[in-house]
């Protein structure tokens, strides 16, 4: 704020000059004590200035309404939505989101800091919030390669700016309890600068707590038991309570919060997909469920205001008071959270679930994604089980990321081929490549999976957690190659093809992750993949894009793959497809 | 902390190496969730590094006991209690506090930006942490002659430090609501810094609050009624609970204290008195009138402690909890919070209400401080009554900050002489003088008090708010003369004179406001001082010396007295003793 302005609304806060906006005799939401109560709310140069008597230049009556603060999403991947920030925060806003955390750790692991000043600039000059924590395990393990790798030299520069709140989700558990020279830099320079320090504690031991708070990595939304939930916070930390779109904690966490602790809590979603936001809502929605849980809707509100910004140090954001930033949105009813509209620095931006301004001139993005991949032919997908006596499958488990390990007997198969695996439908086992496609290395993981159900034809997608190498699964080589090579011809994304055609796809040209079209094209695009997925395969209870891109994490429970081959993820081993 | 103590840290915490110390199951209060548990706490480098299961080189058996964060005092002038820093901590640190948030705003007005500097050098190398408000009102008023004049050049460079916290006590309502330059350059450079700002909201209008928290001034700590704390928190203020010597709020305001709004409160002692502090203590009695007005032992601690360090960001302070700088109590008891020992970073320092290691040595201090005062004669104490027909005289009201105007008809007195006014004994009015003593302007003001009931003799002071001239008031010219005189040679403090002899003097050598001896000494000092005035006048019943010292403070009512004359503080402007 410029000093002008800091004059400006000291002179309007003590009524000498009227104030820009007034709302009238409006219930507030006050979130420091958990309460509300009767005012005016006086609003100058996008900034809170009075609660009390005030009169402005534009008055709107708040009679039977409620004002509470611009909702904040405490961490989020935006990727996972396949949109950029420039179309992601239209739907934010609509739900009454001003303000989020992003890690964008997605397009980091595929084009590095390159990505992340993408990111950046394309969260500009919108009005939204956009705040950022630099990827921390960019690549998340040794055993892929991906698009780049972030050391602490890296990141470091960009704490000069004043959007990057701190170092993101720090996942790599190992790293920091073995004092991993890297790792140390990262969180060391991190504290030094006094950043946050994002945690990811999913299972972690009450020790492995205790070495996270003392190198001060301070919140995490990879909690999952309300137990865990208040070993977390008597430690110091903040917890996330996440509700994405795959990964849902809310309905257990909420056990274990009350009044007495609520001020170490935060709402977040960490990954929503557009389809599922635009239906459902997002922290919105969390809020309404806390309080359908029973807590207050004055307490489930400061989760997803104040106690985030305290959290993140945002001191202007989150709550009803002067000197706050005037992000703020008006309700029809508190106890169902209904948005009647939605301000962003004092401005409309919202009414009636509608965009006051909806600016849809498109960004133009200089930077081209390559699909970096050979050129492909049978060859590349054999799979010899000559002399061999098993399989290991990875065998899907539906809605779920982890995955089984399965043995299966080659000779109870009744293999038409006994030199090579071919796909063996009746069995239900598909043939899966992993394809290394950022710097054309030709590394080429194969291996066999259950579950999908595929008649005929195949799938292939960019996204492949973390390193997002291109993943294909399919009934035949040929429909897998045809897959691959769309892929490449589209610059990345997802495809289906069926005998020899291509029966749809949905460009995602950045990174191959996300898209620069608008989330009605892509919620319209997704609708016609899920339904020419329905022809090749038609009892799936489950996503199956969703599901082909996360059996490339080898960080979650028990058989993936990698562009460097099929593994074992409890044992921290690469393995042979056929033994 | 450095880079080696960092990994050393998360080392001790999963324990690879074993810690310096573990308290083993001990019930800890747990700030973050007003609750409490039992566990070890393991301590290492001075910090705390886990709660679990933990052995360590030294272990201490807390069955039964209770393990705390140090407290912190909010908001404090310690020159009140006359010491020096180095003196200062070891009362505190006996009573549990291991943390203050000074504003030395006294020591500045009277040697301006040397006493900021002199008093952030002796409290160096203790152990003992003093953060620093950097004073924003010196002078208070322009009614008055200070020794210094800070303007925002001046605070300015301080902000380097990381001692210094931000701007003290914006106590210049008028300044901040006139947008003055210099006070708007102060608090916008405070806001640029991401400093805190304190607020000094006495009998603020709700429209005051909305002024100074849109400049985002976001303490206070004159908060007077239940009322008013809670329109502060709405407005996003901390209520700093004063319970000081004097000035006493907390029985008042902890009837607006509750679970919903507590992490808005701190307390704080403002201006706390050696002989006080020593026989009642501090912040930890603010803690037990807390438990004993209801509040639960874990949410009255939580204002001492985590809520005060959120407050001013002071991050590794406040709980007992991984990463967190290991100042604590260990308590006997919860309910009456008694004090077995305190840790400092981690080190025993009070066991049993004693210093372990009680540094004796003295500190040399340069700074000398000369009272610049005038060859004083009878002439300069002369109030001419010729031709007049009333006094106006100050007139105290016990106990009591404020007074009362009296005007009093000359004819009605029976004075023996007729030209000029002295004390009248049998009248109880004596002469009371302020004599400027920081630039040798010679300045005088003069003026009638009644209500100190001296049969005899002359009281004298250096310590005289906020200027700190020479405040002298006697039953007769020649004791006022040789009160100054003295003070002048033992370069500042109290003295009480009579029939021409010195009969006790308390030396204030540092500014005339505080000493560098021992606490013990001045206790001692005082008593003999009290002792002493009760021969001159016996039916006191209140502290003649403090009352003195605020006849001079020109922002209560009703009448006061500066170096300037007498003021009427209603209509701010000086006016005549007689007229």
């Amino acid at each position: 704020m410029n000093k002008k302005t800091y004059i400006e609304n000291i002179q309007a806060s003590i009524k000498n000059i009227p104030c820009d906006l007034v709302i009238k005799n409006i219930t507030i939401i006050d979130v420091f004590q958990n309460s509300s109560f009767v005012s005016d709310v006086a609003i100058h140069n996008g900034y809170i200035v009075g609660i009390g008597n005030y009169s402005g230049q534009n008055e709107i009556d708040g009679n039977k309404k409620y004002i509470c603060p611009g909702l904040i999403d405490a961490h989020a991947h935006i990727e996972s939505s396949l949109l950029t920030p420039k179309e992601y925060y239209k739907t934010a806003l609509i739900h009454g989101i001003t303000s989020i955390i992003i890690d964008p750790h997605e397009i980091a692991n595929v084009i590095g800091i390159d990505g992340i000043n993408l990111m950046i600039e394309l969260s500009q000059n919108i009005p939204f919030d956009f705040y950022f924590m630099l990827p921390s395990c960019v690549p998340a393990t040794e055993f892929e390669n991906s698009g780049s790798i972030l050391k602490n030299s890296d990141l470091y520069p960009f704490y000069k700016n004043n959007k990057i709140l701190g170092l993101a989700e720090v996942m790599d558990l190992r790293a920091v309890l073995e004092c991993n020279e890297d790792m140390i830099d990262k969180i060391y320079d991190a504290y030094l600068n006094n950043k946050i320090i994002d945690g990811h504690c999913a299972g972690f031991s009450i020790d492995h707590i205790n070495a996270y708070t003392t190198a001060y990595i301070k919140t995490d939304h990879e909690c999952h038991t309300h137990e865990e939930l208040i070993e977390r916070i008597r430690r110091g930390m903040y917890v996330h309570i996440r509700e994405g779109t795959v990964a849902k904690n809310l309905r257990e966490l909420i056990k274990g919060v009350s009044i007495h602790n609520s001020r170490k809590l935060c709402l977040c979603t960490d990954d929503k997909h557009i389809d599922d936001f635009v239906k459902y809502g997002s922290i919105d929605n969390s809020i309404r469920m806390c309080i359908r849980s029973g807590l207050s809707p004055e307490t489930s509100i400061q989760m997803a205001t104040i106690n985030t910004s305290e959290c993140y140090k945002l001191n202007k954001k989150g709550a009803i008071a002067p000197g706050y930033i005037a992000d703020f949105l008006i309700l029809d009813s508190l106890h169902d959270f209904k948005i009647s509209s939605v301000y962003k620095n004092g401005n409309l931006v919202v009414k009636d679930n509608e965009l006051i301004n909806n600016d849809d001139s498109t960004t133009k993005i200089s930077l081209k994604t390559q699909i970096n991949i050979p050129n492909l032919a049978e060859d590349h997908f054999k799979i010899s089980i000559k002399n061999k006596s098993f399989l290991n499958v990875i065998e899907i488990i539906p809605n779920n990321l982890k995955t089984n390990h399965l043995k299966i007997d080659i000779s109870s198969l009744n293999l038409k081929c006994n030199e090579y695996f071919n796909a063996h439908i009746e069995n239900d086992l598909l043939k899966l490549a992993i394809i290394e496609r950022h710097n054309n290395t030709g590394n080429i993981g194969l291996g066999i999976v259950k579950g999908l159900m595929l008649n005929s034809g195949a799938i292939a997608t960019t996204i492949a957690h973390d390193s997002h190498n291109l993943i294909v699964c399919g009934a035949n080589d040929q429909d897998m190659i045809l897959a691959c090579n769309h892929i490449k011809e589209i610059g990345g994304g997802i495809t289906i093809v069926d005998n020899g055609k291509v029966l749809y796809s949905l460009r995602l040209e950045i990174g191959g992750l996300i898209t620069n079209r608008k989330a009605s094209d892509v919620i319209k695009d997704l609708e016609i993949l899920h339904n020419n997925i329905n022809i090749l395969s038609p009892n799936l209870t489950f996503n199956p894009f969703l599901t082909l891109s996360f059996l490339s994490l080898p960080v979650i429970p028990n058989i993936k793959i990698t562009d460097k081959g099929l593994f074992d993820t409890i044992n921290f081993k690469f393995i042979d497809v056929c033994e």
